[in-house]
């Protein structure tokens, strides 16, 4: 057992226990974010009285782990005083969250008890969309001025620092905020203390716009390898910095997001969390493509309707009828999988159609041969005894059946890998092309290759 | 236009300038990931001439970011000098991954031209399997003594730093490298001159060992906001540290697995590329869930089989076939993503399953109902005309393949619910139960509720 295991029973051994205050001391050098797992086990009462015995800064830390609801009570039954002092160390970008939430009027009510300086921070992070960089920024940087020597920087980034989480890349600026570079925190203890910060700025930094979508922020932080990345204003000044654990969260967030789209999931809102959504808000999610799909599969209704007459000759056709429209799905649904995640990745670029249909194509050519294969096989195994018309043998309709499924398998990987960057082509979200989509798309031209082929050997109508 | 648009145009200039020499001074000062951009679209050998024009720095940071190919197409053609030189410059994990690659042969040629500290680093570092903790770590990290003084310590971080890529975690170690804790840059520099390294170590770290799977390496640096983590082998012994930036492409990585897995595609090894890879290898990654569930989907064959008599009596309810698979492959496969994310961010936990299949016992009868009065609808378009056996009217007719569609939609709520926690529940991964195979059950299932309840309803057989 490692030491991080021990940790993760400490933990439950504290949440059984039923009696946390116990562990104050345990806990009070623990990591916030784990306090913060035990004392979401907590009602919210007890959590009240437990939360004052740690540190301002440990309560700060602690309930920016909290959800909104849990904040909310808090802010509602506890002494405003001690909230509005909370509330101030928490993450300037958590503060902003949740002032954000709130209605007008409670916004009101939290304002008076902050001091100045944060009373203004909160008022101006909380007008920027919650899902842009001025959204996601906190305002928690170091910034020193060019004309300074390096060792004056590093004297007054000491100075700051104990209310400064990042001070590893400190920013320079001129008296208006303006951007002018940035210094690592390694740069300036290497530098001569001599030596001005303006001699060893990176001038060629990468930054984001405040309305800059999350998803670009995160993907520049990743690209460029940075702990931090400054967001600017119109005006060129430094606004705030996103920090790479923003950056992981967000790529996370929007990898899920990506999969739910992809299987035919409304996205929800942002909070969304399995066992606290309402089944109606669950229903929601689920229902429109539901219907929509299924609305949609009145087409399949009416080409088996275009066909009974053919049904009923042969019946034995019903019986390959389940198969062919689910390898066509799942052939489908691969194909699309591989396209977008391929273009999400950058390996491929609309540019590339022509090389991913050519591919696409030779891989469902390879795939449609090894399942018209097991067709014939199947029809064999299933229909060896079958009542057939007296002009055809089993080997001929095994044939037939087995040739369907070759086309259906060939046409289904060149839907799901075409429809995806057709999608993006047209400047839409290529999940759109979503997997429930394609599969029921492919059950429709499945069934027209499959009465298709068979009317034209079996000369049915 | 921002300025961040404005280098990618730089970019697309430079590369369709077809004559990428010219740019050298421009490309000197951009970031080495773009540069590496860049000179990936040249032929290797021109490569070869231009590399040789960026410092040795910029070399190791520009190859790193080539992929194995290129790197192996310039070891084998550059002068054995020179590409060791760049190799040197590299960063220790990408380092250690080629070398993990080359034949031994190919090791030996290479070996001689290093420097002892890296001859020693490469080979301890590529002993370690590609996915753990050890496999990805790199070893630029810088320590100190905790008998140092903080002033004494910033003095010997300095000294290192040039050739340190991260320094804002310092780790104190004792003589034999045993980890005894770890300062912040941040920590170092505000407190006293004089005070001990000791008096303001952190004690209680977060650590990972070197055969740890590197998922469980990147959730630590996630959940605790970390710019690095610590890795220990068996003696506890620093071996090395993994970055923040590495977390990212793990998460992503896993992320896109995950969504793979789901898919029913086999993971292909984690250097795939959807151009670079070979219409065989796409092939190979589609055809085992392909062949498999075409061969599970024979109890379909079976089902259809048995009720042939009922069908051949009653033919409109072959009309209803494709859409009741769809809608329930459709169903499940919601289900099922839902549940998947909810577990893989530790929304749900497996003793909550209880609580999961109530919810959603009641999410599938709310779909199912709004489903079933949606068949009603589509019944009454499509056969209205239909020419029904006399014992049976359409209103019957529509009330019972409506029934049929609320019981399947309900059950297949459940079975995609209920497939992924209990896959987990076995110790299995969840996405196992992937869309494919749900959608592949749920047909089987659905056949027979539709059956059962036509037989039943229409005394049929």
């Amino acid at each position: 057992m490692n030491d991080f295991e021990e940790k993760e029973l400490i933990k439950q051994d504290i949440i059984e226990s039923g009696n946390i205050k116990e562990y104050i001391s345990v806990m009070q050098k623990m990591p916030t974010v784990e306090v913060a797992e035990i004392l979401w086990e907590l009602k919210e009462e007890e959590l009240e009285e437990v939360l004052v015995l740690f540190t301002a800064d440990q309560q700060g830390e602690i309930i920016s782990d909290f959800d909104f609801e849990t904040k909310y009570w808090l802010f509602q039954h506890m002494d405003r005083r001690i909230f509005a002092e909370m509330f101030e160390h928490m993450h300037s970008s958590d503060r902003a969250d949740f002032y954000r939430e709130l209605e007008k009027q409670e916004q009101l009510l939290l304002l008076p008890y902050l001091t100045k300086t944060i009373r203004e921070d909160v008022i101006k992070l909380s007008t920027y969309e919650s899902d842009t960089a001025g959204g996601i920024m906190s305002t928690d940087f170091a910034t020193v001025l060019e004309s300074m020597t390096c060792a004056q920087a590093i004297d007054k980034v000491r100075k700051d620092a104990p209310s400064k989480k990042m001070i590893y890349y400190i920013y320079v600026v001129d008296q208006q905020m303006k951007m002018q570079g940035f210094v690592t925190l390694k740069n300036l203890i290497i530098s001569p203390p001599n030596q001005l910060v303006k001699d060893t700025l990176h001038k060629d930094y990468i930054y984001a716009r405040v309305e800059e979508d999350q998803e670009s922020v995160a993907n520049k932080i990743q690209k460029y390898d940075l702990v931090a990345i400054p967001i600017l204003n119109e005006y060129d000044q430094l606004a705030g910095i996103v920090t790479h654990d923003d950056a992981i969260e967000i790529i996370r967030a929007e990898a899920t997001e990506d999969m739910e789209k992809f299987m035919g999931l409304t996205p929800g809102d942002e909070e969304s969390d399995y066992l606290e959504d309402s089944v109606w808000t669950h229903y929601k999610r689920r229902i429109f493509w539901l219907i929509s799909l299924a609305a949609l599969s009145i087409f399949s209704g009416f080409i088996v309707h275009a066909y009974e007459d053919a049904l009923a000759a042969l019946i034995i056709l019903v019986l390959y009828m389940p198969m062919m429209a689910a390898t066509g799905g799942n052939t489908g649904s691969q194909a699309a999988t591989v396209v977008i995640t391929a273009l999400s990745l950058g390996q491929i670029t609309l540019k590339d159609w022509m090389k991913v249909v050519y591919k696409e194509l030779r891989i469902g050519l390879m795939l449609g041969i090894s399942l018209g294969c097991l067709t014939i096989l199947k029809v064999y195994v299933l229909s060896s005894n079958a009542d057939l018309p007296v002009m055809y043998n089993l080997f001929n309709v095994a044939l037939v059946i087995s040739l369907a499924m070759t086309v259906q398998v060939i046409t289904a990987t060149l839907i799901g890998s075409g429809l995806p960057i057709l999608v993006k082509n047209l400047g839409g979200d290529p999940t759109v092309a979503a997997s429930p989509a394609i599969t029921t798309i492919v059950d429709i031209t499945g069934l027209l290759i499959y009465f298709g082929m068979a009317t034209l050997f079996f000369d049915l109508q």
